[in-house]
């Protein structure tokens, strides 16, 4: 069997690291490769590091263009995917790695990006709690967001344990610049970034807060709050998130431990770490894999979660293909046996 | 008038950064340069950007070496000040860059560091309410950590304005390397720090988690609670602190702004940005400078606070030279005009 | 068909790039996995980026433990293949990534390395004219070293078709810092590499330049003069080579141009850009390609020659296992799909 | 005494630079700072690094804001200062960093920027043989090019002594981003430059080969003939120089490091390294230090030398301000006495 895959915004970070992952995945037959400004250039001058796909050249991103595949991945820029998704066949399975089809609260749809809500798609972070099965034979699907990712990851299993209170969460996150995109703003300068840190979007406001208390109220059974701040680091990829929550009363670290080594015990790509090791994002550079480590601090009445991803793999491109593998009842990790590339 | 200064501990990166600054004070005149395993060598082999003294030859760092000048600056391992400031005249003034002279709590020292407490020092970071004034003619100085002088910064307003609640604070910073000295331990290679980010120290244990909890003690005139988590990120210089704290009920954003404009309105190296601007450690590289910025969550009822410094410079050694200034009664930013350096 | 497979030298970089790309390879079973003090302990404390293999422990690296495998890589210190590779069964496939089997010149060996000659092996190099044939059915390899790689992947078509002097070639080249291994040398803190240049072994002592120079003669069919100038650059991996050789009188460009992509036309992974782009090593970064890209600066009478590799993967374990399945008469790219990682 | 400066092209890195080393200069008083679209806008917005400047705000880049100061530095695309300057009084100190006035021969300037050639003023490396006595006194001085700084430094001891051969210079320098500018161009993105080398411009048209060739013959007192490659790094500053000539017949290394020696012992600001020590662009960074070592590479016939500056103060603002020292009769190191920033 092989699929036939394509893959639009492809002169993008998130496109082209989709475009990675499906050149060696045993399954896939890589169909149209699309682009909005970019169509008509060549890939190899877009994507200089996707040496098997060089000469391809990059196609408009329409419905036409992108019906007639198996599978459909869109890496379009937030409000661009409802509009093509609409437009390709009920039976293709459409995994999109945009915000659209995330957030089930219309509400919080509205108060975070001010445009209509184009409705919710199955999760496709399969770790987290019940969301695996949603994805079995689903034919659309949403890619989380990678400070999501990193952040449902880190605590789910303690929510979901009923060990973690719902209130005061906090979430301080450093990404590598590749989260921002190709955009070509003066912030994201290598003279700017290269050698020091800032932080974004602080107090509440960052896009990924509701989507990160969605999924850990789903994992708690009651509304969780959280706090986010996203920091902006000296590093191309990568994601490190710091997240800390307050324990119920009389919870003890054996028992967080233990339910964090349960959760994740039969998951290939998430690894809580032996104690005394501590997740590096380097680790996971370029592989699907996510790595954690946790420590109570009795003084403080928390749990401290330290969780690394790569922002564009398991963040993004590698949990869409994982997703469709799922989707497609294929081999989770097919296409996705990478380690991480260290140093 | 000018001052002989000797400097110890000068071929690791805190001495070579007091070196740098006293190299362009109006008011100081180098004497001994001291170091440990390193004595007898050049200046220039080992500090190879201090070119205006790179012939200038290390000594033993003894006290008799140290004695006859008119201020000493300790840059040693942790336990290494107590004793050899011990043997030095109690008209010396003797500035302490090391924690040996940190803590009030004799109990805390012994907690957290496993030795004799050393006693405590004035505490050499002057925009914390109240230090100034004991820095004035001291002749014993402890210069404060450097993520406990960003933690410091950030949040000392909001308590000593009575804005922030005194438990559950929690505090996440992210270093540059140098902050780690020059000890060739394998995990500060460059091949493993380029390009990734890693936590250490989580879960309480932080030796600095003591010392940020006395100042923002002090400044709340109630004991502070901190959950504090550092993290190593890929730049050799700079701390950016993300520090959030729960407000009072019925604190508003324009009182803690307010707060904050206040406190550090006359202060020279503290700058809170104007809004919309946030802070980049770049700003303030190889500066005294520390720049801050705020946000209300209203939905998680939390302020946090942004906050940038090199951690080598207002972190470390312009903290020293800042201190020794007031001590001497000589200009505040005397030798500490440097902007930042940037990009 | 599986294939067992010994590594060698495990904890450092060079030996768990080698476990990488196996990890992954469709006919290999991983073996034992060998080291020196770091015997004991467990692969994942070490090389936590892979993933799939951190529970394996680390066996002691000697012939008794590496016997038994149809093949060995050895990733050892210079001077210390030799002798284990005689221990080990003739019909064993031992691959050496250390100098010791590179040189055909005893004498060259003598001056550069101080010991005694231990014999050359096949060249792993396969692009080089000739080399491929050599590898076929060869029971010993020598793996190149990094820097040579990519001066010779630059400049051995021009040789190869007679359109270069053979005296005054000039190559300077930046590498990564993995080059340098996981020594913990001061020079090699991530303090002291990130966000900075520095050269190092100038002035033709660096014990590359005889191996440059043997394999230019080869393609050349005469003695081929170099003068060899590393630098470290502030990355982790990568090596960007330039490189410069004086054009027979009336040389022209277009023929130089035609020489190389004639030189490359069927070789998967070294590949002459199209005119206008410039080789990125990021482009290349974690694959076993190579790119190029020329030109002629008719004003000196020189061909320009810009190369990037990976120095870790087809500057060492990529070539090494490249080498590996041309020898055992595998597909040459089998374990050897990955595109580069980018950005 | 003060004099009244104004810097325009104040929102770019090099006037961005200028106003740095300006505000910490004795003898000096900012006056207007101006810009082209960003007029009106806070400093402190733009340049967030120049604390003591932040509330200034940018006037409009016209000779009548530029008109009644003392001095005048220009930092405008190239082709912009001619125009700007033609405007302002001859007694006026007008310092050019762009590369309108530095070449001598209309030719090479209409060859390389294809433009009318503005002629050719004082030219601002007061180390290079006979260029100081030019900029006693001058009122016209153009800032050389930091490639060209670099290159000059490296070379013309040699060619002021007579040791090195006019034909077949080979340079290949490494430069950080900041060199490039702000201008945000996708390969200029922090996301694609941090992790990786390339070059570009290769082949001889890079614009600073015909300053390099000037210079080099006006200390070897015949035509010298260079090919220069220029390469990008990953840091934000800096330039690391590979410069290699061939020796004249019978030249010794001792002879070479004598001329060296010999050439720099009375500069404050540029320094041969002692032997075994290499120049690390790390070590002058923000600073106006100029770091060089060389080898004799008996086997090619060459000298090799490697010389280190920052781009943006020695290979800028500070050989403008240096220059500017000397044409005031000021003392040459006024407002320069910064060591580099490190690590």
């Amino acid at each position: 069997m092989s699929l036939t895959v394509a893959v639009s915004g492809a002169s993008g970070y998130a496109g082209g690291e989709v475009l990675r992952l499906l050149s060696t995945h045993p399954e896939v037959t890589i169909g149209s490769i699309t682009a909005h400004s970019n169509a008509g250039q060549r890939l190899g001058s877009l994507q200089p590091h996707l040496h098997s796909l060089a000469d391809r050249v990059l196609e408009d991103t329409t419905a036409e263009v992108l019906a007639g595949h198996d599978v459909v991945f869109l890496a379009l820029p937030h409000g661009a995917s409802a509009e093509i998704a609409a437009q390709l066949p009920a039976d293709t399975l459409v995994i999109d790695a945009g915000a659209d089809h995330r957030l089930e609260s219309a509400d919080a749809w509205q108060q975070f990006y001010g445009s209509e809500h184009a409705g919710h798609w199955p999760y496709g972070l399969p770790e987290l709690p019940g969301r695996r099965e949603h994805l079995r034979g689903a034919r659309r699907i949403a890619v989380p967001g990678c400070y999501p990712t990193s952040s449902l990851l880190a605590l789910s299993p303690g929510y979901s344990a009923g060990l973690l209170q719902p209130e005061d969460v906090v979430i301080v996150a450093a990404s590598g610049t590749s989260g921002a995109g190709k955009s070509t703003k003066p912030h994201l300068l290598g003279s700017e970034v290269m050698g020091g840190m800032s932080p974004y979007g602080v107090g509440g406001g960052h896009r990924h807060t509701p989507e990160i208390e969605q999924g850990l109220s789903w994992a708690a059974g009651e509304s969780v709050q959280v706090s986010f701040t996203p920091t902006l680091a000296p590093m191309a990829r990568g994601i490190l998130t710091t997240a800390t929550a307050k324990l119920r009363p009389g919870v003890t670290e054996a028992q967080v431990r233990q339910a964090y080594s349960d959760a994740y015990a039969d998951e290939e790509f998430v690894h809580l770490l032996p104690e005394g090791q501590w997740p590096a994002t380097k680790s996971v550079l370029g592989s699907n894999h996510a790595v954690l480590q946790l420590a109570v601090d009795a003084h403080a009445g928390r749990v401290i979660v330290s969780a690394a991803i790569d922002n564009l793999t398991k963040g993004t491109a590698g949990g869409a293909v994982q997703s469709m593998n799922i989707a497609l009842g294929l081999a989770e990790n097919a296409g996705l046996a990478h380690q991480g590339v260290t140093p």
